[in-house]
């Protein structure tokens, strides 16, 4: 499925060299005031070409909405928006076609699509798919109103320091992965549902989907198998539900507790790394070195924070519609 | 929503001192034979009473069927089955109701619900309800035949040695997390969707699903932060897929690799612990100390193996019905 | 699929013959007050053995709650109830296995389940689950408050006058045909959604979940294929949207205009007739002179009202709460 | 929601003057060849301006694939497809919009969306949407292979012959409804699901998604209200399950017989009619004459059997893919 979502639900679609890429948003409240501005930081935010270690494709990245918009504002309809590929150059990868390259979607996609799949670039596996998010998540955020979801690089190559981090990519010739945290505040106190639809799960379900993300974590995280009870517990200090300390990551039993939501991702290092990998050669069944063409980012986690609070958006909208909390038809 | 799976479809419901806790499972395929035998191991493995740091609470949990069997077979038709609740103690938890537990759903669900929600014994949110899982995952085996779905205990308190983490538990009379590794051989290559319905995507939902799950990570995991991205690729050896390393944990691109799927969860330490915690009270609007009574494990981790191994198995099978390789009738 | 609804789901299972039939609601609202006195209405009104044309099978049909409610009123996890199957005769229907009943799902669930269907009394296939649908309706009609949802038999046998119909069956020795409509007033303008989940679409598809529903229309219905625009267009008498005739059937577009909400069903003549029927025996496989034994409704339509009425009051439960005009939690 | 299906799941968008009308197909399988060319029949089938009684506005409607085809083949990844609309004139309705047309979705559409609403040609609500329909429809024919889906118009304004009925029409100077009905032979036994995913469910709801649709029967239909059941039933032939008479429509208890299947909706008379209408005017708050400009079909009914057999196509595939009786990768 490429969709998500119970009430605001999100379909994207697309491939890496197609013509473009895009997305449909269902269950949009009526009357949100939208334009193409509205785009612009996030969309730049998850650009490349701009930071050190990310690559130097450059697509203009305006959206251009098919439908579901009317005199500037939202019409409770499906609201369509494309984003044109024009900045590909696929023949990097097809001479490539032989050797599935390591760690990206080239081999599997292959098994499960039977060699149909548009293999240029990644296809639909591609990064590229995120620019969708990003838009779904402008839309997400502006419903979301005073409520701040914000994303930022905790670590790359194990520096805090990020540009530390980087040089030891660029120093070793590779490429390297990082964490993201994402945090939320203004969040109601009282979001979610027990089990399946936890906002665990549901976060986790939409941070999985963002390519290269390997785990995630709420709070304490993985921090938490090494603590005793008494200190993972959050005393409760007044009937608003504020924490003394936060190691729930702001969810009790899958809802919001009234605390900051703290969440993170690990993200892997960039598969198209410039070194060489000694892998198999389809054509010859033989392994071979290979080493990536092409232009990529040498650490993909920098370009993460945006997407990551795009899929953290979507979620929460649609769990402040389940909760009524934002109105169908906005004033 | 307590309902997961597109097409082999779980839901859950039950209260921990209500009368009874159950499942309904929607899409089983007609003709896989069953009886309440087929049962005993997990469920045993589930139960406290037998492992040190393990609480005393002891249900028969003989399931119940009600529904979809005929003849000693799955009939097609949904299968309920009822677990009575014949060794609760009510009284405990009624007389803490003005003390929300720290790290347990009190507080939360009380906001969400409006206060008319079951609070006895964590009622819906309970632990308890993981028998339920642990019964759909029994069905979900029996259907994946020779795939094999094993999750162990990997560390509890930072030990390797189980014994040993407990025994911090025992001495610092208080609880304690762990963390549980799942494994799975003989999964086919090719299994599950890009972006919303990844691998990772649907394992980690289902996980979280789980109480006290707080962190979800596949393959090299969050060490894939420090990682470059030539040691993170798994070289592929073969047309097979198989890979001379496995740092992607089985997923690339959301869909298996065919070589072991593997993850691990963080269980946090057990909310209910015999420490005594200084929190709010909801009658006085004061904090105080407070110490938890009831039956409670000291390391909740230990009884979460079997309930992973049911959720993975819930996935894989969902999954494998889409990819058709489970028929919708059993010869 | 045994679910249906977004918000308000239900879930039904069991079997004719088996030890229970039941249900679970997901997403009703916590709070909302509920006792087994409130059933007894409707599941009243379902049962045979009263009305001429009946059958003379009896349950009790008390219903059993084994989860949701804690205290008087619903807690907002899911609600379970079971209805007891204990006036069984099953050994009526073992020696028929071998003619698949005309009109029946003998012969379709056998090739869609593969022989391992449970065949007794039509199995999962019989209007035994009804009770299910009208337990669901009770808790629905609940939340719909001051809506009036109610259905009534509009003709038996093409005769308006009920009885007169029933003569003609009991003359004839053989079971007939009627029609049902359902009328429901109170409604709010503006509830639906375009296309998939209008309205209409929404209730046909629960009107057909009803065993023998062979067909829906809404306001002038079928007769409109005989009429003109300007005719059948429904002239808007104020903003209110009210209308001066109601060929609508109070849905336009998708959604509802204020107006009553009519439409109708037909419902077959029971397949189950005294009359001689002239099929295929699978053993033998030749065609053989059939008679059902068993005890059977003359007329099923007679039952069908307040089932009708049950799955309107889900719809609509549903998208009140869609809408925000139900809310999550009762005050 | 405007997305329908579980496995094979339409996504329709667009408005009637917007930019232009589209859709997203996901789960279709991949290795399906699809080219332009396969589009062109059904698509003239449904356009006006070619018989008598229908409007002379005329589109192009050449589809735009921008995902999901690569190399002439479906690649697995969502389909999108786009039809420009270029033949709009939106002046005419502007005027118009103080008069909620009777009939059409003005009025309601208004209370749903609360104003913002794309009210121009009914905005989304419009007939223009089902172009989108008919485009899945193509791809699902094209799955099904053998299996052959064909509607044809019944009556027009209670005639059979349908040259008669729109002289019937037009000598009236006013719109007329129709009935269609549609037939579907090769279908294999045993598809569908008992109660709420029954087929008659699946597809009432698909064919209630058509504009104008008021009502849906199955075989025999209404008829069945004055029928004996020894009458109605269709005795079982041999072991295929060919009955000698079809009443049924080919559906019991939800699921096919492999009979032909056989069903009929009731098209309501084009609500845009020449004639004048006495109806509120929202600026005066009076009623007034109201006389519809525009371009329009006299007899709607006339565009809908390709849309009708569209719709049954996508239940069908959805529901073989379901049975595994289409695979995930065409070979």
């Amino acid at each position: 499925m490429n969709s998500f979502g119970r009430i605001f639900r999100i379909h994207i679609f697309g491939e890496s060299h197609g013509e473009s890429v895009g997305l449909v948003i269902d269950g949009c409240p009526a009357g949100l005031p939208l334009s193409a501005e509205d785009f612009i930081t996030d969309i730049e935010r998850r650009k490349g070409g701009v930071q050190k270690g990310t690559t130097p494709r450059k697509e203009d990245d305006i959206p251009i909405f098919k439908s579901g918009l009317f005199n500037g504002h939202t019409t409770g309809a499906p609201i369509t928006i494309l984003f044109e590929n024009n900045n590909t150059r696929s023949g990097d990868y097809e001479k490539q076609r032989s050797v599935p390259r390591p760690g990206h979607a080239d081999f599997t996609a292959h098994a499960r699509y039977g060699g149909f799949e548009d293999f240029r670039g990644g296809g639909h596996f591609s990064g590229r798919l995120t620019v969708c998010l990003v838009a779904a998540g402008v839309i997400a955020k502006k419903l979301l109103g005073t409520i701040e979801v914000k994303a930022s690089i905790l670590e790359i190559g194990g520096e805090q320091d990020i540009e530390k981090g980087l040089e030891k990519a660029i120093a070793a010739k590779d490429s390297i992965g990082g964490i993201v945290e994402c945090r939320v505040n203004g969040l109601p106190l009282g979001l979610g549902e027990h089990f399946f639809d936890s906002v665990e799960s549901l976060l986790a379900h939409a941070a999985f989907a963002i390519p290269a993300v390997k785990g995630v974590e709420f709070g304490a995280g993985f921090a938490a198998a090494r603590m005793f009870g008494s200190e993972h517990n959050d005393p409760i200090l007044d009937t608003s539900g504020k924490t003394s300390t936060n190691h729930a990551g702001g969810v009790v039993g899958g809802i919001t507790n009234g605390n900051e939501l703290i969440y993170r991702v690990v993200v892997k290092p960039t598969s198209s790394t410039p070194k060489g990998q000694y892998t198999l050669n389809w054509d010859t069944n033989e392994m071979e070195t290979f080493s990536v063409k092409g232009r990529h980012d040498l650490c993909i986690a920098l370009r993460v924070p945006v997407v990551l609070e795009a899929v953290t958006a979507l979620v929460l909208t649609d769990l402040m519609l389940l909760a009524q909390r934002i109105k169908p038809v906005l004033a």
